[in-house]
């Protein structure tokens, strides 16, 4: 046993668990904390939200291009997104982890140091757990929110005529990780960044809610794909503005990246995913909560749930599936 | 691809949830189902309880003993045991899944059909999840449940002149899973089931909590390990009386299959794994709610956390530890 860089193998389950813990935030409205046979949360308005996503190792990231910290903070902001975008305020996580007997416990503290860091300022508590050994790191989170008294935005209720608006960053993760993949990370670090530890405006998710919003869902798939999931649902066909105008800051940064690798900075504004940006659809009449940008407007359903310029949008332009990968 | 008998890799992923969904209730506490962002469950009283659980092929469970209906009832009831040793009636289920591309499609469904079995009897709704390909089955439950107005019962009140208690079976699980070991099957399939699928008291949780208990435990990792806890939690001593009398009708249960495998029955009563009784502790005034039977009684703390019969267990009967194995 190499004392100077011990493996998950070289602990007692109880022993990893007190290397968690301390990094950890519990939470102001957790009632009872972890160390139970389970958790008990406020829910005040009598609802709670919950959602769940799974990281695993070489599907959703590579432990060569991320460290413990950027998977950490990336499966709790991913999963915190979707709570926001049902209009909620994050509140409570619960993580499934599964790591190989090899993996060095440095990681795992660190995978808990990016959970508490994405946690704590948000007031969100990780209420539970569970580790298992296993071949492959898994990270299954469960995200809980409140929805404070506000009705859930669903991604069913848009309406003809209607804004459509994008709170976020679009194709910042998709252009790091192509950098990533060229082995040119050096030429942005700070799309890098915005790959391995996404950055979401949670709050645009209630702040949507309270200024009218009729529908909504977080864009981890690409602003192609999960448009057509809002559309599909609501009965509709969003009509998208050209990308490099309706995100021309994100295209202006982008730029050098898409030039370098030769790549359309179109296809990453389009269909980049994971960079957990919130997808809305507002009466025409209501100002647009900050950080919210109109990219577009609601018209009736066509035979392309998503058209991009009064166009379909190019072939093959479909967005990621991480399944289907 | 053999029509016969798909694997997940034959299909996308819409594909695979339009077989997974039909076999899973929503259940009638769901405000907004699967399909969104996140679902909206009710919490009455304004809290819920949390847990999650989280299998591993291979680690808890192999395909090679265990249908996919078993996987999916024994993930669904281990995770409902912890809501209902809260003293909480269980409500809702998250899943994530992860699985190889090999895996036959009707696995998969029978995991579906095993959650829905288990859940749909007891009103809990499935009520949302995530597929990922990667290269180890693993099921992510977590679960959620309603304390209906009641206190939580949690592992730290057991009180000096306390009975405890035991609601449930006691080593059906280990000696299925010793026949299974032995393939000697055929010799009690009862057994076997049990352990393919345990069936875990989840009323006598919220009736533990209505008759008074002061503290309770899901049984999960043997009497031993868990009672241990319960009594570190609690700052007592649990003295238990000889399993073969407390636990009479198991003992004579096992006898059979003990006696073939030469494994004293008292070894699987006292450290067998994966039976979900609840173990909990009631003042000695309190008539014990069913199907609860009185195993011992709480003293003053001792040097040992568990004594049986007055005197410390025999050395290595510790109970199960899955992340050290």
């Amino acid at each position: 046993m190499p004392a100077e860089s011990p493996v998950v193998a070289d602990l007692a389950e109880q022993d990893l668990l007190d290397r968690i813990f301390p990094h950890l935030p519990v939470g102001s409205r957790t009632l009872v904390p972890p160390g139970d046979d389970a958790a008990v949360v406020v829910a005040p308005d009598g609802r709670y939200v919950v959602t769940c996503d799974v990281l695993v190792e070489d599907v959703h990231f590579r432990r060569r291009w991320s460290s413990g910290e950027d998977v950490g903070r990336r499966a709790a902001m991913q999963n915190l997104a979707d709570v926001a975008a049902m209009g909620a305020r994050p509140v409570a996580l619960v993580v499934g982890l599964v790591t190989p007997g090899s993996t060095p416990v440095a990681w795992v503290e660190g995978l808990a140091r990016g959970l508490g860091d994405a946690c704590r300022p948000l007031d969100v508590g990780v209420v539970g757990g569970d580790l298992s050994s296993g071949p492959v790191l898994v990270v299954a989170v469960t995200a809980h929110g409140d929805l404070e008294g506000r009705a859930a935005v669903r991604r069913s209720g848009a309406q003809v005529g209607d804004v459509v608006a994008h709170a976020g960053r679009r194709g910042w993760s998709a252009a790091g990780l192509a950098l990533l993949t060229a082995s040119r990370a050096e030429l942005d670090p700070g799309l890098v960044a915005a790959y391995r530890s996404p950055e979401p405006h949670l709050a645009a998710g209630p702040a949507a809610a309270l200024a009218g919003a009729t529908a909504m869902l977080d864009v981890s798939d690409g602003l192609l794909r999960d448009g057509r999931r809002l559309a599909r649902a609501s009965g509709v066909t969003l009509d998208l503005d050209e990308p490099t105008r309706a995100f021309a800051a994100d295209a202006e940064r982008l730029a050098s990246a898409a030039g370098t690798l030769g790549v359309d900075v179109t296809e990453w504004l389009l269909t980049g995913g994971e960079d957990h940006g919130l997808l809305a659809t507002f009466p025409p009449d209501v100002p647009l909560p900050d950080p919210f940008g109109a990219i577009g407007t609601v018209t009736a359903r066509t035979s392309d749930l998503v058209l991009v310029g009064g166009r379909p949008p190019r072939g093959g332009t479909t967005g990621w599936d991480h399944f289907g990968s």
